[in-house]
């Protein structure tokens, strides 16, 4: 075993870290592995060994030279990604060695960081890779956008695009647990056999092979209530002339535009009619709701632990698999939430 | 005198009708005039004597075979509009020959309506021309569209948009009586001047000579909290760049786009920033705050009385020349809140 080798055993820590802003969709010369070694904690400080990555959308915002909620990621630094694990040393009373807790860690085997910029994760909750999902920040971002946004009533007809996706899925359960007639919009046939048979959609539109406004027209009669949006594109067009008065939009994201040619994202032409039918179009992130995440781990667990709601996860082995998991999210082939088990 | 001649004196009726919907500006092939009797009143209703008719950028949508907030006009029938008139004939206990009336009179110069439909009018609290105009439905939807949507708050920065327009001109000056710093676009030396030294905005910008996202950048140093967008186009995009967290946006219009080629708007490519702003967008038509007018009428017409709001109208003699109403509407030409005296 060479001395190169043996550094890279798995006790050496690996950082992958943005090599070059990307001009369209990253590829493997965006990123750049490392091995250096970990800073002892300092006064405040833990050190972690990670164990699970989370793979998100919103990492191209964050690698897109754009104002953004958070500033770009500089070239040369390890890549943001949320990160759950344990504590293997200490200098804070927030958390001892042994606790395991969740943050912006970091793509990496290990990261010191301030304990107050992580949430404790109590592991007899849910199993871990559920934490990071559904009983985690996409599941938070369904339940917060969804109920605490979108306001959805009984019996109103509430419209979730990537509803088989980490967030849709539960925005779908959540708006079914709430009475509402809920229609997912998925792409192809396994997907939208998931989001009505396993997760309880009453209509499911496949916009890769319907006609998508005579579809969502037709899942529609009554118009649209709530509108639960994660792709943005002809779907966010096509559903708002489907509003009804005083219908609200939750903008989650818009995953349908962020590869565009330039950067450059198709606007919603249509966007006129959130006048004309007085409706609302609410933005959020996770950061207006943190302090919130007490209440929405208590239903989502209530609701998980009465088989009212379920999770998938796809999990990948290895931090090797960062590159291609950032691909294979925006090319929509993962089926769940998107993990990386270290 | 010819028979026909004495058909079209000063007490035969007149009315506009939708003769063709346009497929892009209206011109005069898209208005017939006719001379058809006024029926009498049946219970329940009255007929006015038109005095003022409003033409408004609301117009196109009313001739767009699109869904809207309000069905389109029919062809061949009478082109929608506000108007206020004296009631000549009355068989609702609601009002008296003698009184005034607003409401949607259409555009001709007697209207036989039911009486439910028509909101008096006090002639005492301000002259009818106001009351067509800054004590009327535009600074209405500029009173509730900017204090119960956007809620500015003393020191925030508002931009707000064809600030020289009617609604526009209201809003700047309520945002200048609630204490915010307020940034207006406008188009061309003249308007800007008007919005500068006469609305008392504290900076202007002319999106006709200026370079807008410089421009619109330098006016808001510390971000843009409310906007009060009438224009869409440009404008919209670039003000979405400069959001604050939890900005407010009021889509109140989108004049820049109603004339698009073949009534396809451009969406707001920027409009993701909503999310990562974490703001919120608006809609809404003064048919939401119609049991409100009350209180925007007794705080506008005191600030009118205290001479911090001021208003102007552009008037225009006779029901001929309705064509040339809305064309110069549409380019912008009007100044001040475009009225025609009958």
């Amino acid at each position: 075993m060479s001395a190169q080798d043996d550094e890279q055993s798995d006790d050496t820590p690996t950082q992958v870290r943005l090599s070059k802003l990307p001009s369209g969709v990253p590829d493997e010369s965006t990123w750049r592995f490392t091995h250096d070694p970990t800073p002892e904690p300092a006064d405040g400080e833990v050190t972690l060994r990670i164990e699970w990555l989370s793979i998100d959308p919103a990492m191209v915002g964050w690698i897109t030279p754009k104002k953004s909620y958070i500033e770009a990621v500089p070239e040369g630094e390890v890549m943001r990604a949320f990160g759950l694990g344990r504590v293997v040393a200490s200098r804070s009373p927030r958390l001892s060695v042994g606790d395991y807790a969740f943050g912006f860690t970091g793509v990496q085997t290990e990261a010191t960081m301030n304990a107050m910029m992580l949430r404790p994760i109590d592991p007899s909750i849910a199993p871990l890779e559920k934490q990071m999902g559904g009983l985690g920040m996409t599941g938070f971002t369904a339940y917060f956008g969804l109920l605490d946004l979108g306001q959805p009533k009984e019996g109103e007809t509430v419209v979730v695009s990537a509803a088989a996706g980490a967030v849709g899925s539960v925005a779908v359960q959540v708006a079914k647990i709430h009475g509402c007639r809920v229609v997912g919009v998925a792409g192809g046939p396994e997907k939208c056999a998931y989001v009505k048979d396993e997760l309880g959609a009453d209509v499911v539109v496949d916009y890769k092979n319907d006609n998508v406004p005579e579809a969502l027209a037709t899942a529609t009669p009554k118009g649209v209530d709530v509108y639960f949006d994660n792709v943005g594109g002809e779907v966010l067009d096509v559903t708002l002339m489907l509003l009804n008065r005083h219908a609200r939009i939750v903008l989650c994201g818009a995953v349908s535009q962020y590869t565009n040619p330039g950067g450059v994202m198709q606007g919603p032409s249509n966007y006129l009619q959130i006048t004309t039918q007085s409706a609302k179009l609410f933005g959020f992130t996770m950061r207006d709701y943190l302090h919130r995440v007490p209440e929405a781990l208590q239903d989502l667990s209530k609701w998980m632990d009465e088989g009212r709601l379920t999770t998938r996860e796809h999990i990948l082995e290895g931090i090797e698999c960062f590159p291609s998991a950032v691909k294979m999210i925006f090319a929509g082939e993962n089926r769940g939430k998107l993990l990386i088990r270290i």
